[in-house]
């Protein structure tokens, strides 16, 4: 046999996907999951139960594989260097993941290379950050004349809204230090949406831009994204999808990268976070562009060439199914396929939990507004927080 | 959990295809293989392996699904009666099966409903095919005017051209009657081309069309499929649209249908098989339809409201991939990938061996030259026909 075996590590909804997305290809899929009921596990044949965080169990997952790839970004930095140091290809590799899982790395080297960042820096205790507030009272971008409020974020572990803090006084500050992890501050940026430009890169250097997407948030967790950004000017796009292949090239990453970005009131991007992986944001690509972000990233893992990232209708909409009050999400198919036969649905297969991603939803036509009170429908529905 | 678990009798390409439209939907799929490493088996997490003929493993194995379906259409229709016995849906049920399984009783039904067939009869022995072609002498459609050749087909057993001979004499009839199984006599119809009219229908008498396909053989095997088919009117469209849809209604099938018909020189169809299972003549949905075949076979199989049928490009084209004399059909891809970067991989895990199916491209677009030249390239470089 020649097709390649791709070892993802992590069982989530992302390593279902590109699972999905690898079918077609022929390609050989095997997981490293935390339990054999995972998202992915359930619909994966090649299933290794483990710890990612075990050296050895990671080596003896490895050892079948001729790449390796990430649904998440918590494998420790060390131990990917054990496994090149082996001679196993790890897609994205250390050098660059490490931008995605130490929020400082990434606004170091970001800054280093000109890349436009809120303003931040690490911060010792809270009376450092009321001196950040403070640094910033008449700086640009800052939403008060003091300086407050002040986003805080522990430099690893965050995702989901996790891990990250807004506080307007030196008493909230105290929270984030807690947890024994230096911590970041940034200044609340007085943005008008949020957006990401994401792209795929292959280690021989080709890449490709998605069209960039608004990002809309609740609760710090993403909700709905539309692609492409309403009334993005061509020039901002451009901009945007730039900013994002330099950060690709600069960092030297393999595969996806999604880069989650501010729009400023006067028309700037500033970069919030990178993620590289198949990302939220990109779900929208599986029923929208040519080429999905799940198909692109394993092409790009394994020195493919990449697909076209172009949209294949004018608007296209996600939106996330979080867990409600009701443990059945089939249930609610009846109601939304008969309601919408264009609907995509794409469900995870997790137990729903409150405010659990157990799935999303997207659609897409030539009317904005349609698709967009379609998926918001569905989601709701499948949710639970409407019931007709 | 409350997702069903669907459970699909043989482990082809069709069950690897059928089990990745279900990913998004969360069901849960098992498979009755043949054997651990066929098509669908590679991918499929909830394997059975052993025999569909065996009533006993297939009873074990109906016994934790919800509904059954099928991949091919050789389970022994008594083995199905046995199963609905016993309160498991078979979707189709064998009353509709038996119509794909046995040529015989689906001429008998399709002629009985009024629906346009070629001149056919069972017969005995040679000297009856002698017979049956001077019956059609001067008779409508007959190719000549004695009535040769002659189409001879086995009424149980036959796919991919097996099964079928076209005799010109007495001499040359003699072989189908080897088989020791009743043969079919059928005109041979002076058809300037082949089309396909595919729909579903659900359990509650839902149904959808799919748009009328052109379906190009080469050694009786599906080499191309054109969707929609090239200047054919918008009349004989409707008409061998609404022909499927009796014959799924009139035939009680539930799933998916192919309905392979021929267009005659003086502009009518006739009908030339069914198959009740997702169908080669299908496989340009995945990429070229709001919803794919298979989508919309699980969602019938699980009584669920429709999927869209409609086309998401004006014109959209399969090309099968069989095998040639390169055992490694991954190396193709770099070329292939390069070239087109719209270009849909499907293959199927399968050893190449000449003349197997295994896999197929896809391609879309505005121009129908440039998207038939755009499969039509990738699938002789990744069989070894062409070289560059």
């Amino acid at each position: 046999m020649t097709f390649p075996v791709i070892g993802m590590v992590g069982g989530g909804q992302l390593a279902r996907m590109t699972h999905e997305a690898g079918i077609p290809l022929g390609i050989r899929f095997r997981l490293l999951s935390d339990t054999p009921q995972d998202s992915a596990a359930q619909v994966v044949r090649d299933v290794v139960v483990g710890d990612y965080r075990d050296l050895d169990t990671l080596r003896d997952f490895a050892r079948g594989c001729d790449v390796i790839t990430f649904d998440h970004e918590h494998v420790p930095t060390e131990h990917l260097r054990v496994l090149e140091a082996e001679g196993i290809p790890v897609r994205p590799g250390p050098d660059a993941l490490v931008h995605a899982q130490d929020k400082g790395v990434m606004r170091a080297r970001l800054s280093e290379i000109g890349i436009p960042c809120p303003r931040h820096r690490i911060v010792a205790d809270p009376a450092d950050v009321t001196r950040f507030a403070g640094e910033g009272a008449a700086g640009e971008g800052a939403a008060r004349e003091e300086g407050w409020p002040v986003v805080l974020k522990t430099v690893r572990g965050g995702y989901d809204g996790k891990g990250v803090w807004v506080v307007s006084s030196e008493a909230e500050a105290a929270e984030p230090f807690r947890a024994g992890v230096p911590v970041l501050a940034e200044e609340k940026v007085d943005y008008v949406r949020e957006l990401a430009a994401n792209v795929v890169r292959s280690p021989h250097g080709q890449a490709v831009a998605y069209p960039v997407v608004e990002s809309i948030q609740v609760d710090g967790v993403c909700d709905t994204v539309i692609a492409p950004a309403p009334g993005l000017s061509p020039e901002l796009s451009a901009h945007a999808q730039e900013t994002a292949l330099t950060i690709a090239k600069e960092l030297g990453v393999t595969g996806h990268l999604a880069v989650e970005l501010f729009e400023t009131r006067d028309g700037r991007v500033l970069v919030n976070e990178l993620a590289m992986r198949p990302h939220n944001s990109g779900h929208w690509t599986q029923d929208g562009a040519v080429t999905s972000q799940f198909a692109n990233h394993l092409r790009a893992v394994l020195d493919l060439p990449l697909g076209d990232p172009r949209p294949r209708a004018p608007w296209t909409v996600m939106a996330n199914v979080l867990g409600g009050d009701y443990p059945d999400m089939y249930q609610g198919y009846l109601h939304c396929m008969a309601r919408d036969p264009r609907l995509k649905i794409h469900m995870y297969g997790k137990d729903v939990k409150p405010g659990r991603k157990v799935g999303h939803v997207n659609t897409y036509g030539d009317d904005l507004a349609d698709v967009r009170e379609r998926a918001a429908h569905a989601a709701a529905y499948l949710r639970g927080t409407i019931t007709e």
